[in-house]
């Protein structure tokens, strides 16, 4: 299983993060390539979101380039013009024009970017691009912040006999939030693929992976997810039937490497799999599903492992959307609690055991004997996750 | 300053906490009066709720029975019935009739009430009833749950030489959400008001009041808020003036005793006043408000004293309401940290000592040039909540 043909890797550190680590990345693709993209629903935007949404879905692609440790977001003017000399210096390097280059930025915000640092950044960056798995690996470690670790994803689909490769980073880890792609991620493949048709198939796949997580609910200024299509394996994808497979194969990817998001929350102890059903459509199902997901007294007794399922219950009371009580049934980790709104004699123990034993949670919830169905994603709520935040200095 | 004439008061224990700590109260009139009710918007509703939403306004007004330590909610046809039975009890000794005694339940969820012990503890309260200061104060203190004490409220107002006696009681640490009076809470005076003008007035009240406080966010399934009018001072408010005097009187208590209950907020170490302004409406500014005030990122940013003012910010931007960023200015205790959109230069230690030092943190946030103001009143985030509620017991 190799990486998608045709881009190069490369991360490096100029000294945005004090600690000195990984702050500078940049993946290119040898020729111009398709990309889409789809950004934060926060009205407060980084100076990189405004840029990006300008941009794509665009069909002559060259870059990407991200910095770490600063958001570049509430920086006004300044901010703006930082960020085009972010893509105008990555532009002269390669060859390319600067409206041929995407920026992602994420970090603290309201800092103005030191400028000098991220130039000398980009310059070594540019100069360290490699197809290598190397290149990849150092790329994916420098557009983390609080995460404890790299989040990728990779796999090689079929078309007859011809395969196409599928490779994706994302950081994220706290300021998660469900509205839009909830953190930064990039999706690569080597398919060539048309520029709408590639906004098609990540505006669907978003949907259903990265709008579908939560750490706090906090939507960030910086979210932003890009599809790059290099066109490097030589496979066109242009039939229905050809675009709904890859476009399947991308959801799926988007799914897992979601899910690594609030698995990898700040101060996790459990990764929260909410299904609800029953609902009248799968948006109110989405609705109530993110409304749990949101509930600190929900998140809290998952952390102490606490059968407490009325907090799940009067949770999805408040989503807004209808919910008929008589026929809400409750299971945790699949044992039943609740039925046709009626509490169920259950052994707290048995629940307790299985939540503490287990790091995957699982909540299903049905509201009533409705079409509607979704998947939400989100971490617990722990002692660490409130001293990190708590501690945090700008 | 006196009570509310025409009141009787009491407070006993019967065994629903298993500490032994008071948990039944009930209030009653003399005669009959009016009570107007404001309850929770929560779909999964308490017996309670659904009792008192069949009776209130109502004329014929004669006790409110409460008790604390089972919400009786999420308990189906018996909790029903449970709650009916309550009343009956009450109604039985107080020679009234069952549709004049209005009930208040709450604590844990899903648990079938101890009806036996109830029934004792409603004999026992009914035969304590008394018009004096310890029996209002024991009444107070049997609502509570997780509270750390009583929460109450007393003033007397003048109609020229008229006076006539405002008090109020409320129970809420947790589980407090901005969706409808959030929590327990009830307000009591010997004016004589009519059942509609008792409702518009407490509606009104409730708006600016307890449907503007948060702890974490969760609308609970209890949520009530109750106006009694004994008529014991023999003062008749019919008049638009006498009536609008008593109803920003009655606010002015409402505000007064709402923001005790974040205060008291489960582990808080900081009550937050979040003020926002340059809305395009009232609405929107509420609604901004309350997104910032649900942030957890901002409420732990509060809890370590971080001016991390780029939470704020980033809140109100998801907030879903237009909001104009370079007209957008922000002051934290006064001191300013964003202005026109741009940051500004600021002393860190500064902002940081002015929350570490004081129990309020004022929020002051600026969005536009609009008419729109709210205020919002939430606790900060603690290690201590989260420790809470994660080794509560079901």
């Amino acid at each position: 299983m190799g990486l998608p043909k045709g881009f190069q890797f490369s991360g490096t550190s100029c000294g945005i993060k004090p600690s000195g680590s990984l702050d500078v990345a940049i993946i290119s693709t040898r020729s111009a390539g398709t990309a889409a993209g789809v950004y934060t629903q926060n009205v407060v935007r980084a100076a990189s979101i405004d840029w990006n949404r300008q941009l794509t879905p665009t069909n002559c692609f060259r870059a990407v380039v991200i910095n770490s440790g600063n958001s570049n977001a509430c920086t006004g003017s300044q901010g703006t013009e930082d960020n085009r000399q972010m893509a105008i210096e990555v532009a002269g390097l390669l060859n390319a024009s600067d409206d041929q280059v995407l920026v992602l930025s994420t970090g603290v915000i309201g800092h103005p970017l030191p400028m000098e640092k991220v130039r000398t950044g980009i310059r070594n960056a540019v100069s360290l691009q490699s197809d290598s798995q190397d290149s990849f690996d150092t790329a994916s470690t420098a557009i983390l912040t609080t995460d404890n670790g790299p989040k990728t994803v990779a796999k090689t689909i079929r078309f007859g006999d011809a395969e196409v490769n599928i490779a994706g980073m994302a950081k994220g880890a706290g300021m998660i939030g469900p509205n839009m792609a909830t953190m930064l991620a990039v999706m690569m493949t080597d398919a060539k693929i048309s520029a709408s048709d590639a906004q098609r198939i990540l505006t669907r796949a978003a949907e259903q992976s990265f709008n579908r997580i939560s750490v706090e609910g906090h939507t960030s200024t910086n979210d932003a997810l890009l599809l790059v299509c290099s066109g490097g394996s030589g496979i066109v994808l242009q039939s229905e039937t050809e675009l709904a497979h890859f476009s399947d194969e991308l959801t799926s990817s988007c799914i897992e490497l979601a899910k690594r998001i609030p698995s990898d929350g700040e101060g996790a102890s459990h990764l929260v799999t909410i299904h609800v059903r029953g609902a009248q459509s799968e948006q109110d199902a989405d609705r109530v599903a993110r409304t749990i997901a949101a509930s600190a007294l929900v998140k809290t007794a998952i952390t102490g492992s606490d059968p407490n399922w009325g907090r799940i219950v009067s949770a999805a009371g408040y989503a807004g959307v209808p919910m008929t009580v008589e026929e809400t049934d409750l299971t945790l980790n699949g044992l039943i609690v609740f039925r046709n709104g009626q509490p169920v004699g259950f052994d707290p123990p048995t629940v307790s055991q299985s939540i503490s034993s287990q790091f995957e949670t699982l909540i299903d919830l049905k509201i009533g004997s409705g079409p509607g169905a979704a998947t939400h994603w989100t971490s617990d709520l722990t002692v660490d996750y409130v001293r990190f935040n708590s501690e945090y200095t700008t």
